[in-house]
């Protein structure tokens, strides 16, 4: 009997055919021979999250594959990542992504990560507790440039545009309410200010005059982003019953377990970059067996490799996948493996698109097919067929046993 | 990448095993060797157009295949055919097709076509303009003995029967509202009294005493039906940013071109039928492919062969517009062919029906799948499997990269 859950999302997993690589797509032309196997002991499908013709986020495609769905429960990329950060959130706070950059004495922007800088804690620690009106601010560091701000007061609104441009030698943006309401105009004209306030502090921190004395760019400015309304979830516990972990290098999937109420693993060497240990992560979802029934692992660079175009880089990456994945062919019995991807980048678009991922389902009792291999298009002819993200927890459910009965 | 579409509907293609074909379907009995080179370079799969178990109209399959839901843009076919005569619709329009036939001095028909006229438009210009109370009749010419007819005037509605009882030797049918408003029964009313002094004109035309001369029948008579009223829908290059054509025959598809704001062009010998010149509209869509994002091309005449019974007609025809596609098997690298059909029309039922249709995706990027034929039941094994009309734009968005991003 099925108890326990290794659930592998490999983002940005899904290609297309690639004429350098012989028409193959960089998952069917890596050597994968753990992988194959785990495939020729599975059932095999196709899934796209959000269905067909829709082109998924990361965020709305792993709400969708762990079973909530995101147009109940998306409430943008704040909540997420803020949470990934470790931020303890509460009903109604907004939480935006910032970025430390460099701007001009116009507030030309410079330099979007104040030249790619990497302990902002020192800068985070000056901003946070700041008040504004009635309106506390939360800032911690993120990874590397990156900060997570929540704003905790009463009549907030994420209906406010973002400040960060997108784009160099561009001035930082006024934030304006995208809704009329009060709620939203209050929120833009506190962020506006600060803005303001936060500038000052920064521009006077003293690493930053260490750091225009060193010849670096000052980190004078944090840019906001990406503003969402923090919803309580039902926790991943609540929902099925099991006890879950999260096994992520990236912000926003270490967010997911959070705000999912999944105990976040930090395991060293993983870092959301093709550098990645992931082999230390597979092996810490091995150990981690017998303290959780669900261990959700993420492995992000397939996804950022074909953003690039690099589609020899995202077939030695997946290679890489490959070898740890021999960790997952001598699983115990009670243990269903499924792998799977959030949804396709070809390296040929840079972009994600809405073509499907493969998906398998290993393990006790399920109804093996006919493919022997994990590839897009072999996995398209598996016995599963073509499935949704929301589809995909109740598989889980049906495999271990635990669907509710409908009827008698 | 891609960023062009040839776009070919192949009306009624979809069929039945016919014994005396040995068992294949028209389709799948037909030599079609350049076809099946583009399938066997392509994504292949199913399609129905407005999804499982239900038969369309050619009207609501186009629209579906085309991403404008037919639940929420189809108002009748009137408006589609009208547009395609081109007359320039306004909102609030009523529009009807209508027939020039030959009624007895009891207003039985005798000739719903008045004799296969060929050329209506003495007739449609002494009725052009007509006003009954504030109403203002535009009547034009369609094809062969079709007219096209437009109501613009205030507080009108296509709740009205039709006219035309579709059968020989029955009375044209006095024209009810069916639903009991005001402008439901005005508009009835109206119709009523342009039938009356409508036929009075055409009785006292002397084309008619000429035709009675000849002992042609008299086209006395305009049988009115299909009235729908228009509706501005947001146009294709609104909608998808590409610039469209469409490359018709039959007045239907150049009004589903018309409505969506696609140049409509006129290909000599393309005349619908099957004499029409496939040729011709193919190598018009490959020389306007400079000009346009999108070329929409339909060929009618499999699914009236089909409503005939006549399969060998129908093989034949299919084999002519494969001898038309090898025009399409060096299309420029940034070109995306789809072909496909809009619905079946089984030889041996002679009308429409729910069975799939099979469709190909040939491009670049395109995950290539196994099928080397293009039949209904080979594409059934395609990658794609079975989608509905509604999911083929979004998947051509898809494979250009045109996709909205779902999240972030």
């Amino acid at each position: 009997m099925l108890d326990k859950v290794v659930f592998v999302v490999m983002d940005g997993l899904g290609d297309r055919p690639i004429p350098e690589l012989s028409g193959d797509t960089p998952l069917e032309a890596a050597h994968t021979p753990n992988i194959d196997k785990l495939a020729s002991a599975s059932q095999c499908g196709s899934m796209c999250a959000l269905g067909r013709g829709k082109k998924p986020g990361s965020d709305t495609s792993h709400l969708a594959i762990m079973g909530y769905d995101p147009t109940v429960y998306h409430s943008g990329r704040g909540p997420i990542e803020v949470a990934g950060i470790g931020i303890e959130l509460q009903g109604g706070d907004i939480a935006l992504r910032g970025n430390l950059g460099t701007v001009d004495h116009n507030w030309i922007i410079k330099d979007r990560r104040a030249g790619r800088i990497r302990d902002v804690q020192p800068f985070t620690e000056a901003l946070d507790g700041l008040r504004i009106e009635d309106v506390e601010f939360i800032v911690k560091p993120g990874t590397a440039h990156r900060a997570g701000v929540v704003l905790r007061g009463r009549d907030l609104s994420d209906a406010v545009t973002d400040a960060d441009p997108h784009e160099l030698d561009l001035p930082v943006r006024r934030v304006d309410p995208t809704e009329k309401n009060p709620e939203a105009e209050r929120t833009a004209e506190v962020l506006n200010s600060f803005h303001l306030k936060s500038h000052e502090i920064l521009t006077d921190h003293p690493h930053n005059r260490r750091r225009t004395d060193q010849g670096l760019l000052p980190a004078n400015f944090l840019l906001l982003r990406g503003a969402g309304t923090y919803r309580e979830l039902p926790s991943f516990q609540e929902r099925y019953g099991l006890s879950a972990c999260c096994i992520a290098g990236g912000g926003l999937y270490k967010g997911i377990g959070a705000i999912l109420g999944m105990k976040v693993i930090d395991v060293p060497g993983a870092t959301g970059l093709p550098d990645t240990d992931v082999e230390a992560k597979f092996q810490t979802a091995v150990t981690k067996l017998p303290d959780f029934d669900f261990i959700f692992v993420h492995v992000k660079a397939a996804d950022s490799l074909a953003e690039d175009g690099n589609y020899d880089g995202k077939k030695s990456f997946i290679e890489k996948i490959d070898r740890a994945s021999r960790l997952f062919l001598d699983l115990p019995p009670d243990v269903l493996l499924v792998m799977t991807a959030d949804h396709s980048t070809p390296c040929g678009l840079r972009q994600h698109s809405a073509d499907p991922v493969p998906i398998l389902f290993c393990g006790h009792g399920v109804r093996k097919d006919n493919v022997t291999t994990f590839g897009e298009r072999a996995c398209a002819t598996g016995g599963l067929g073509l499935i949704t993200g929301l589809d995909v927890m109740p598989e889980v459910e049906n495999l271990l046993g635990r669907l509710p009965l409908i009827g008698a």
